[in-house]
């Protein structure tokens, strides 16, 4: 079975996508085969060059036209345009994979949920650091005990690419066009990588309290002809949120863009009654990991040819990168649509990390804790 | 002039004080001649063994009449015996150094911190993490502008001893005696830490929310005779706060007992527009610096000849130890009291953290935000 | 101008250099068009199957058929299969990409060299290490005498898989079809990166004096049918050396594949009168820098866009892994075919790291230092 | 029973010792009693100004007439001075503690060895960092068995404060007063750790070859009215060196005072079959240990009740420091005297320590390998 994909977006996420998928037939032989069909977008010429460039054999405008030509259909735009494309394709029963997060409010992403419900075909949410072989072995640790009660998670994502108040103004920082800053580009990561880690012994997030703040209200904008013009910042730059889980566990989450020194820092502790474990996405090939019968932290390269995904790749201790990720993604979904079999991370998931922003969100506004019921 | 020292307290805390005050001739030749003069306690015959060990000229079980004996008065003990004998020694306009927190309350504190507002001589808080080199240049580096605006500070505290859920009870597990747990233990320190290194950047903190957790309510009875006897665990066992300073820079801080791998894992970060440090207790010799203008972050050892204090130690490069802090905090205080000069860290510091402290318990209560007004 | 590109073995290297050609297009587009055009081996159904998976034309099970069909010659095969190939394709003026080390001896090293010599095709070696970003940042660093005057180079490689005496026999244990052992195998790499790091500022390794040794002399064979059976090993496990540059700089060189705890530790470190910079292939998108007029050691995350090669791949901050270097090495061999100017590291840089490596040997075995001439 | 305790040398080893018999009383209470009893000096009034402050009864320019004062001699003096005051302490079976390295040539160091065979009394030489609580860790891991068969030994010393050329002249600059430089002053230590540690698992070192480098031959002066003048430098700035050790093992060594970036980095890493591990002087509370059935190195504090040592200073992960080990050095050394036992390492060890360091320097005249017979 050949799948055809259709692609919307063909910036940063559309490459990263499209280099997974050409890099499977080689490292992934067992996958199924899939031609990059159609690339959607619209500018035209920039269209066509990125079309010739990440090898898309059509390109196509008008994403409504494009459904009619694919067999699987990657939501890769920026937040605003997830749900319309995402709902239209998964009522035609095509299946979908979209961006993080799931959509710019909490109202958007139920509607792009009650779709993935109503529809034969599954939705994945690209969550792509699930992939990491080291968080994969993280949660492998937890899920078998070894980290025993989970008592306290932290995670955080630090980036400093606002901390220059010039730094131009992008669609990133309009909350119409994202929906959220900081939280939902940055936090969206650290609460789902707290789900996935920690979720079957845990349990889910029942309480927050967060708060958000923008540091930098305007900015201005670039581009010629934009000399002197500026352009308000309606996201966050940053949030903070504290958090209880069901076992009574604590959470800790921050993120920030104006975290000096730190370009794509994503970060990770768990601490339970056995052990504890810290990730950093700037080493991910290793992991640390405390077994409370021994002493001290180990770091772990996660290389060998047993951890997950490594055998495809290459001999214990040769690194791989951030984009690897892409390439076990789009494999396990791929995998899960040619076998006609249920996929997560899934649009339910999606919606449970929105719903978590949402209520940081609603603290931050109400100055108290929130329920999530 | 010679200053007889009476100390409160001669277990931990009391030998950690002792030895600064006999390390002070060596080292800090100009420090005032200090006499470990009377040592106070309850049981007579620890008391004399301590007080032969630690070089106390006498004892005392009664500490009103070890006040009338001494020129400085430490008080060393348990957190709920800090008020009374304190405020008495103020009284008399003895000058007095306490162990941190300033007390298990806030009523209590702000009973100690009206008693040395009047009093005329100096109230000390032993915030000794203030003294370590690497954190007085990390204060010197915020106070001249190299971070620049301060937007976040995250401090965290973790040891694990309460981790087994087995370990014995003992007073640091009571509210009565202790006021709080991993909060006022180790929190006070990362509040203190936080006001101390960017107070006169970012401002105090003026709002807060928290959470405490208590995860074992009830522990073994150590000791003969106690085989199958439990107590309750009345304070908490970890903490979490979110905060807003007064430039708007966000906090976030942490402490637990239960962080398995950590045995005293006091961490601060800061990030500024134009830098970011990081600070960990567990490599106290060592500051990692960031300059907005330079790339990646510096590993520092503070062990130069002209770093703080280092110079009265050892040759470039010679690392100290968590006891250096002690020594380096007597000298400036009873180089204050020698030279009938204000001290800080003082009650009016102690009763700052105890606010936040309090905060903190009242945020958890209500569940929602706390202002400090 | 499309080349076509054959490729003798399909094992590690061979997979490794076809995904660098596959990936050339998206990341590389002005690198020239190169096509996958015949795979060579001598197991028909291995290299069948291989060939379908890298995305080979044809399959050739003779070398000299190979060379009339491509225009540039890969040579990918165990050491002793470095030299006849590679010579007849050089003698033919089609361009050579051989890896290292390049010969099994200096006499086999030194008729490679002359055919290059000899021939209007270039001849490359496969030192990849070169390619990694930091260690170009570093190059450049020392080539703009940010390090001042070069005093010491260590370089180590350390791996484990030999640890074990029961770890099967193998052909790089093998002195007739290998040439060396960790000497050939990791240390050529170390030599190689000395050179390129230092060797303008510091001058070539003059001096040498080395040691080799062989813990385990003899290993099972492992496949079925060989139970009980065991083969001799007749190349080192593991080296040392110290080297004298010609500017009077010490070196120390070292690689053991029984270093327990190490996968794949390639490290360097550089100190100079200005300066010092630290390596580690583990963490292959950092470099550890000081400069003598600041404090400490920086880690610098080498993935800006400004970085060597980085705008290629990913934002910064988004790490690349250890295929990346073959990418980066493809390209610019490649492009240096189709512009037909020289490349480098070449056949000479092969041979000089080749006489370093036999200088090491002869040393071993004359229990003294070797001067190189 | 009081030791009466001569010291010889009042800067930096005579503060390091002198603390810490001050601080015996308090940390070790059953150590013998040890008097500062007589420091023992050239100039007069510096000796009485260091007498004062390091708390000695009384003073005495010529060692002779001390030697008739005291029940122990402490030679602590440059490296020439070591010879005649230790043997003529040892001809009176005077106990004598002698700083490393224990003289400036073998021939001394073999008469000062023959002086200690003859005598009554113990001879001790203060290789201190034997007593780092992580090195005594380590070596019972070894001494246990963990890392299995001893393969691969590299310890280095680096330092920089000669890296500038116009860092001044000093004793330790000159052949005749310090005997070498960097080989002796650093190397001593690297040598006594390898063979401290893994002496009863890979026998002592059976071969060596070295070479020595001096980078800038003359220094100024310093001191007023020596402007200009400059000084020539008679030592090694640098060393080298490979090893073999009697099982095999391999061994590489190297120090520095020109390795910037580095105040004090004395480091070791032993490689066994089963198992390796890392020390750094510069996080001296961290040991790194690999055992070969886990995964990964683990950083261990070593700063728990049952670490050696550590029960008599602080809680469980408040760290120590450099100075620390002279404590327990001093402990031991007066416990053996007081219990008229046997003391190691001892004179012997200093000798064998100068034998390696002399092998190294004929090594690097004579151009190749020199056995230790």
């Amino acid at each position: 079975m050949t799948l055809d994909v259709g692609v919307l977006g063909y910036r940063f996420m559309g490459q990263a996508h499209a280099n997974a998928l050409a890099r499977l037939p080689m490292f992934f032989p067992d996958a199924p085969e899939a031609k990059r069909h159609t690339l959607v977008g619209r500018d035209e010429d920039a269209l066509a060059e990125a079309a010739d460039q990440l090898g898309f054999a059509h390109t196509e405008t008008d994403w409504e036209m494009a459904l009619d030509e694919v067999d699987v259909f990657y939501n890769l735009g920026p937040n605003h345009v997830h749900p319309e494309p995402s709902i239209a394709a998964l009522e035609r029963d095509i299946p979908v994979f979209c961006e993080k997060p799931l959509a710019p409010t909490r109202e958007d992403a139920e509607r792009m949920a009650e779709a993935a419900a109503g529809s034969d075909a599954p939705a994945g949410i690209a969550f792509n650091y699930r992939y990491v072989p080291a968080i994969q072995y993280a949660r492998n640790l937890i899920a078998a005990g070894n980290l025993g009660e989970i008592r306290h998670v932290r995670a955080s994502y630090f980036q400093d690419w606002l901390a220059d108040p010039d730094a131009p103004w992008e669609w990133r920082l309009d909350e119409d066009l994202a929906g959220s800053g900081a939280l939902g580009d940055l936090g969206a990561h650290s609460l789902d990588l707290a789900r996935f880690l920690v979720g079957d012994r845990a349990g889910e997030i029942e309480r927050l309290s967060g708060q958000l703040r923008t540091f930098v209200e305007e900015r201005p904008v670039s581009g010629d002809g934009s000399e002197g013009e500026t352009r308000e910042v309606t996201v966050d730059d940053a949030y903070t949120a504290q958090a209880a889980f069901a076992n009574g566990a604590t959470g800790v989450f921050e993120a920030s863009r104006y975290a000096t020194g730190h370009d794509n820092a994503n970060t990770i502790e768990v601490n339970g009654s056995a052990g504890s474990l810290r990730f950093d996405l700037e080493r991910l090939n290793e992991l640390e990991y405390h077994a409370a019968d021994e002493r001290g932290f180990r770091t772990i390269m996660v290389t060998e040819a047993e951890d997950p995904y490594i055998d495809h790749w290459w001999p214990p201790g040769h690194v791989i990168g951030w984009e690897h990720t892409f390439v076990h993604e789009n494999y396990e979904f791929l995998s899960s649509v040619a076998a006609d079999e249920p996929y997560d991370p899934n649009f339910a998931d999606g919606l449970a990390v929105q719903e978590l922003m949402d209520a940081i969100e609603r603290s931050d506004d109400a100055g108290e804790w929130v329920d999530l019921s």
